[in-house]
């Protein structure tokens, strides 16, 4: 019986994460049509740029353990998710409705908390290296949105501005020790999550910015 | 008789296909190794942007379906294919030849379409899922177009303008529909052909675009 | 006692070898990270930039091989002096230390030609075809610098300027020809090195340029 219930909970818990997931892809597919929508691009070009966004961390970092087909490839959940979260975004830049912003923005921190801790944990599943973890971690987060704005034609928003993939390596980061030092990779990602979101939307509310060096 | 008859029909379709494949991969060369000129690119990078253009879409295709090293790499066919048909626009640039640019948007459509079909069915082949077999007949067609856009500092243009990433899209999802209906690989392919370079001329002949939104 | 003599003399070639490529790594992360603060980056994505320089030729040419994970993520090493060259790189402009321009492009040369070389050996390693093989070794040797370029919104400068790539190409064929002929992997190795680093340093000395065709 207890067994029975336990086996319930693990079940729900990996459903609930799953969902999470699901969600965070959608999120990440209408963030980047949104983008491609405002740079012009017609119909076809928004569904590509969302899809691109919201997957393509996670199909590198699949590549990059050569875990192939990429798991996004594996069952259509992640690519109907991408779809329906680009669709959402045309739909709304049609109507002209004004976007949520600062919900947006709360909800991608979430988002990339999630991707980050997901990717670092996979990274760990596959006997990578502690640097290695730290690095598909934060690729899972960001890698979606560097391809999003290299394809916009322009130099990658992580790579410039505030404080999101150095959030993302910290979250993979946090995750990391604590499995090391407990073994126990649910604390562990709940860890990481908890300080890569929070550090997120501690840079979004006091606009935190990681200093730049321009040499002359 | 009969047997040997088929076998030898079976044959000459086969080397039919492989010669189309390798003149669709010179041509999209050609195309590449143009614009590449007159961006002022030097010798070298019109010999590289000429074979990105043509084999980074099947060697994106073969990355993500872990048929590694990728089919373009297994036998010289297809890179002397690229080779040639880079040098070819080196020579016809250094001459000043004037370009057929009516011809090779028509070839260049075949092309499209050739590429669209066969990388959907090696999909199909790999045991993709519906949405996987789009995207990668796709990506296939296009991919090749986007990292040359990309490496020329260009937004891809096949994602800002006009019918064609959808015309390929289109066709693999014909050829898909018509395999699953009838399971004549072939008879899908032929499906998937006509209509992605029906479309795709046809976009060119009647100028049409599909929307674009732009959001203020 | 000669075997052992043999061994050792094998042993301290290989840790000279393996220095060497630590070496070449972490001066391809330094200039990369250089590029990348004047830029404008953040600290973030200078520290990226810089592992992406010298990381993504070998990486690309792993993935191509279907060798996964890629060296670069087997053992801790490569990351670490990639991670090492960029901050040091970092420090150096943080303290406005003039950069010794004419030291770095001699450097650079010898780790173009050592990149070119095992790059093209490990394609050759693998059954790979002549032209595979050259191909490889040029993208080990240039991959980084194209990935960048194009995170930096640049065109890549291998493809737009003087003899780069094509060095990098001309010690791959040539390495590939000594080793046909001689079934020596460390003479062609040898022979490969010399040539892609004399025409480097050449071409910098005497300003050589690849001809342009700029097309009207």
């Amino acid at each position: 019986m207890t067994g029975q219930t336990a086996q319930a909970a693990a079940r729900r818990s990996q459903r609930a994460f799953t969902l999470a997931d699901v969600a965070a892809t959608a999120l990440f597919a209408w963030e980047g049509a949104r983008l491609a929508a405002e740079a012009g691009l017609d119909l076809f070009g928004i569904m590509v740029v969302g899809c691109v966004s919201s997957l393509v961390g996670g199909i590198t970092r699949d590549l990059l353990l050569g875990d192939t087909p990429p798991f996004a490839f594996r069952s259509p959940s992640r690519l109907l998710a991408a779809l329906v979260g680009s669709g959402v975004a045309l739909v709304l830049a049609f109507l002209g409705a004004p976007a949520p912003d600062e919900l947006i923005a709360v909800l991608d921190a979430l988002g990339l908390a999630l991707f980050a801790v997901t990717g670092a944990q996979k990274a760990l599943d596959h006997g990578s290296n502690g640097l290695v973890v730290v690095i598909l971690g934060t690729l899972t987060a960001v890698g979606g949105g560097i391809a999003r704005d290299l394809l916009l034609g322009a130099v990658p928003s992580v790579l410039t501005s505030s404080v999101y993939a150095s959030a993302a390596a910290a979250g993979a980061l946090v995750m990391l020790i604590v499995v090391r030092l407990t073994a126990r990779p649910a604390v562990g990602m709940t860890a990481g999550f908890v300080v890569c979101a929070g550090l997120r939307l501690a840079a979004i509310a006091f606009d935190w910015q990681l200093p730049h060096l321009v040499v002359r």
